[in-house]
C-alpha cells in the first residue's frame, strides 16, 4: 500500500493535511479519483483535489440535504431526484423514508460509483432497491428531455460537486428551469452550495438562479467537519411553503427537528454577503481571501 | 521575516496547514508563542502548538462566546470577570454592552497580553477603558480570593486553552466551587469546552463540573472556522434561568438573536456523547479517534 500525507488546498496559503493510504486511484474521462484510508475519518473520497466525502462525517451532509427537503414540506414525498450523488449517501437517505416510492438518480460518472459501491459499500447501498432507477449520464442533459416528457418529482436533491470541471453545466439558466419544470406542485429542490468561507459567491449565485423560476428560496447551513466550516445548501419551493418546519420527530446521527430549525438562522455575514451580491449571470469559479 | 509552512494537528493523521509569516516568537514561562501572519486568515496566536485565534474568524468565538450569557438573562450585566482572553476579543465584546459598570480580567501570561497588544491591536484594545482592571496572575489563585473576599459577578467568561498546560488548574473542583460563589443571584458562567469532534470528553466533563455546583447547565455550539468543526461552549445559570432566549436586537459580525436561539438545538451525536460520559472525575487530556 502506498502510504504518505496528502494535502488538500482549502483557501489562498491554507491546506488541510491528511495521513492516508492510498486504496485507488484512476483518471476517469470525466475527473482524477483517489479513495483514501485515513487514520481519523475512515475512508475518504476525492475528485480532483476535493474531499467529496468521508466515512467518519458523511452523515451531516446527508442527512441534511436530504431530510431537510423531505420532512420539511407538509406533503409526503413519492417521487426523488439525484443528480450527481456517486456515494450513495442521499440515496441512502431518502431510501429511510417509507413513503418514497420511486428514486431517480442520474450520475455523469460510472467509475466513481463502481469505486464508492467497492470501497465505501456501508454508505453506497442502495442501488439494488426496487424503487432506484439509476441513470448514467449528464444531469443536465437528463433534465432537459425529463422536462420535455412532463415528468415530475417531489423533490429534487442536486448532489454535484462545485462548479468547476464536469459539473459546470449544472448551474446555468437552463437547467434551473428544466428544474423547476419538473417539480411537483407542492416540490422542492436543494442543492449543496458550498463553503461561503472560502466560495462566497457560490451560495448567493445559487439562491439568484433558484429565485429566477421559483416563488421561494431559502439558505440553510450545516458543519460538514471536512469541509473546514458551515456549508451552505439552498432549497426552493414551487407552491412558495417555507421548509424550516419538520414533521415528525426524524433522528439521525446528526439530524434532528430542532438541527432542522435551527439550520435556517443564518450568521449575519452571511445575510451580508446575499445583500451584497451583485448578479452579472457568471458562474463563480474563484475562491477569494476573507480579509 | 521567516516564511514558511506551519502545521497545527488537529487528530491523528490530520493536519491544518498554513503558509505563515513569523512576526514574533517567544517561549513564555508558561507556553511557546508563536504570532503568525496567514494570507488566508490574517495574523494568528499560537500557543503550544495550537491556533488560538486569527482575526479572519475571530468575531465567531468572541460573539457568541460573550453576547449567549449577557443577552441571555433577563438581567442587565453590570459586572464581568474574564479568565483568560489575553488576546482581548471577548474583553471587546463585553465592553459593546452598555450597562456593564466593571470588568475584571485575570491572564496568566503578560508575554500574551504583550504581544497580542503589539500584533493584533484592532482584537486587543479595550485595557485603557476605566471599566477594566487587569490581573495579572493565576485564575484558580484568583477565584479562591474572590470567593473569600465574597465578589460577586453577574457574568463569568472562562476564556482559557484547553485542558492542557497552564489552564489545567482551571478544570478542577475546587475552582467551579468558587466560580459558584463568586456568581451573583442571576449570574452566568460561561466556559469553551473545545471541540466535540476531537475532544469528546471534554464537553461532558465541563458540564459535569458545572453541574456539581449549579443548577442549571446547558450546551451551546459554534463554527469557529479555523478549528475546523463546531465547538462547544458550556454555560450554567445560578438561578436555574434558561439562556436561549436572547433579549434585544444585538446584531454582530456572526451573532443575531436567531443564531444565539439556534446555538442550543445540538446535533443528535452531541446528544449521544452528553448522554454516554461516564464522569470518573478525572480531566480529559486525549483526542481520540472517531471512528
Amino acid at each position: 500500500m502506498t502510504h504518505y500525507w496528502w494535502s488538500e488546498r482549502v483557501g489562498p496559503g491554507f491546506s488541510h493535511s491528511y495521513e492516508v493510504e492510498l486504496l485507488y486511484e484512476e483518471r476517469t474521462p470525466f475527473q482524477h479519483m483517489f479513495i483514501f484510508n485515513t487514520p481519523f475519518w475512515g475512508r475518504a473520497l476525492v475528485l480532483d483535489g476535493v474531499i467529496q466525502l468521508t466515512e467518519g462525517d458523511e452523515y451531516v451532509y446527508h442527512e441534511m440535504m436530504v431530510h431537510v427537503p423531505i420532512l420539511g414540506r407538509d406533503q409526503q414525498v413519492r417521487s426523488v431526484l439525484i443528480i450527481g450523488g456517486a456515494d450513495g449517501g442521499a440515496l441512502r437517505e431518502v431510501l429511510t423514508h417509507e413513503s418514497v416510492e420511486r428514486v431517480v438518480q442520474v450520475e455523469l460518472d460510472k467509475a466513481v460509483l463502481k469505486a464508492c459501491r467497492k470501497y465505501m459499500p456501508e454508505i453506497c447501498r442502495g442501488w439494488d432497491d426496487p424503487r432506484v432507477q439509476l441513470i448514467i449520464g449528464d444531469g443536465a442533459g437528463y433534465m432537459k428531455e425529463a422536462a420535455r416528457r412532463g415528468e415530475q418529482f417531489d423533490v429534487i436533491l442536486l448532489d454535484s460537486t462545485d462548479p468547476i470541471g464536469p459539473a459546470i453545466s449544472l448551474f446555468e439558466r437552463p437547467f434551473h428551469e428544466d428544474i423547476a419544470a419538473c417539480l411537483s406542485d407542492h416540490g422542492v429542490v436543494v442543492r449543496q452550495s458550498g463553503l461561503p468561507r472560502t466560495m462566497p459567491k457560490v451560495m448567493p449565485f445559487v439562491m439568484k438562479r433558484f429565485e429566477d423560476v421559483l416563488p421561494l428560496v431559502q439558505v440553510y447551513r450545516a458543519p460538514v467537519s471536512v469541509y473546514g466550516d458551515e456549508m451552505a445548501f439552498v432549497a426552493a419551493t414551487k407552491d412558495g411553503v417555507a421548509l424550516n418546519n419538520p414533521r415528525g420527530d426524524h433522528i439521525g446521527k446528526f439530524y434532528n427537528p430542532g438541527c432542522h430549525r435551527a439550520a435556517f438562522e443564518l450568521p449575519t455575514w452571511w445575510n451580508k454577503l446575499i445583500e451584497s451580491y451583485e448578479d452579472d449571470g457568471q458562474i463563480p469559479l474563484e475562491t477569494i481571501n476573507i480579509l
